[in-house]
């Protein structure tokens, strides 16, 4: 955690936040930070900066006072949304972490021939565990925007019915091993949506139907990553900040 | 595994290779391949191709039959060294899986302050452990050519001593948040060694060490990521293949 997150109901009308729970234990056994000591903070969805430690309990709580003075807005994200296959459940919090963290702020998980049923039974898609993560990735990145996470759990509708208008006046790109056109490099601001396919990839009627969407097949050179190394080698690669 | 990764003394002189343990396990549950049907191997530090499956058992193993026919070089690899601080325990498989799978063949891991001692005892970092995540990762993404790692406990001899034969000739770069120099875009076959800190940063005397061994210190971004996220970031960025 480079940055504590923090919802604006937590903050009294003087700028103290009382911190309890996770984030003190961090504070106290990771950061040892005490009293008079200062951390860096982000208010959901708002501004970023540093907050004093004003005030230390014994045990249960210690509060800190927001230095309005050094308020900035986040970074800017890159201008990309990403569709990916639902990672498999052993990955999921980390692919939803590493997006957050990569500045993602449009994530649309969908189901893939691949894709084993099984995947969508898991628990780590419940909307507060999926949450959980996407704070993770702002407060290991400092950034404070929460991506918006959306859910598809048939193929077919979602391709014919819903991708079309998500790609409309982007760039998108499909991520396929076996396709001679190569991905672009440094796209600048363009706006651009990335599809990722399951481990083994899409399937061939699957890659039809993406690009009947609107979806261009590119390719990142012949090997073959993982979801979790081909999602930042592709947001690096068009967004290079 | 999208390639079975094979050493030569398991290939007999009529190119079968008889197959048992947990790669056969991942050919029948996985893969769920069978007499007849193909697979993609490669020959450890050597050419990649196709085998047919030749003969099976009922339990015990099968043999495959390399097509020498189909035999062709591994994918070129980034013309970049690697030396990175210590990840904790719980990632560094991962991250040698990585490195491993983005075709980087000469890694060094190192010592910092910011490194708790305690990491360098994992069972992890067993030669033969560490090599196992090497393959894999080259299973993954289809290349056979397995990277050397070296493991250095000392920051300062490191640094002093060995750091500035290995950046030698190459463009050396250390990756620093708080750097106003932008890490570079594309630099094509490019020699470069980059330099990767722990959670947390190096602290301002490393970064002073390892500037003065040769290396710059560039920015690739206002984020800061995780290790395991900072690696494809930085290689795609200088050799988007």
């Amino acid at each position: 955690m480079n940055q504590l997150l923090l919802s604006t109901d937590q903050i009294d009308k003087n700028g103290k936040v009382k911190i309890t729970g996770n984030p003190l234990e961090h504070i106290r056994k990771i950061l040892k930070l005490g009293l008079g000591e200062t951390i860096r903070i982000g208010i959901v969805n708002g501004s970023m900066g540093i907050a004093h430690i004003c005030s230390v309990s014994d045990k249960d709580f210690i509060e800190i006072e927001i230095d309005t003075n050094t308020l900035k807005p986040p970074p800017k994200p890159p201008n990309c949304k990403v569709v990916m296959a639902l990672p498999r459940p052993k990955m999921m919090r980390r692919v939803f972490q590493n997006l957050s963290s990569l500045g993602i702020k449009e994530i649309h998980s969908i189901h893939s021939w691949r894709v084993e049923k099984s995947f969508w039974q898991t628990p780590w898609l419940k909307p507060e565990i999926i949450e959980q993560q996407l704070v993770l990735g702002l407060e290991q990145s400092m950034d404070t925007i929460i991506p918006s996470v959306s859910i598809h759990k048939l193929f077919k509708p979602f391709a014919e019915d819903q991708l079309p208008e998500i790609l409309d006046d982007t760039l998108a790109l499909v991520a396929h091993p076996y396709t001679e056109q190569k991905c672009p490099i440094d796209i600048r601001d363009q706006a651009s949506t990335l599809i990722i396919g399951p481990e083994g990839g899409f399937t061939e009627y699957e890659i039809e139907k993406i690009v009947e969407a609107g979806a261009q097949s590119v390719s990142i050179g012949p090997r073959i990553l993982r979801v979790e190394t081909a999602v930042p080698v592709l947001i690096s690669r068009l967004y290079p900040s």
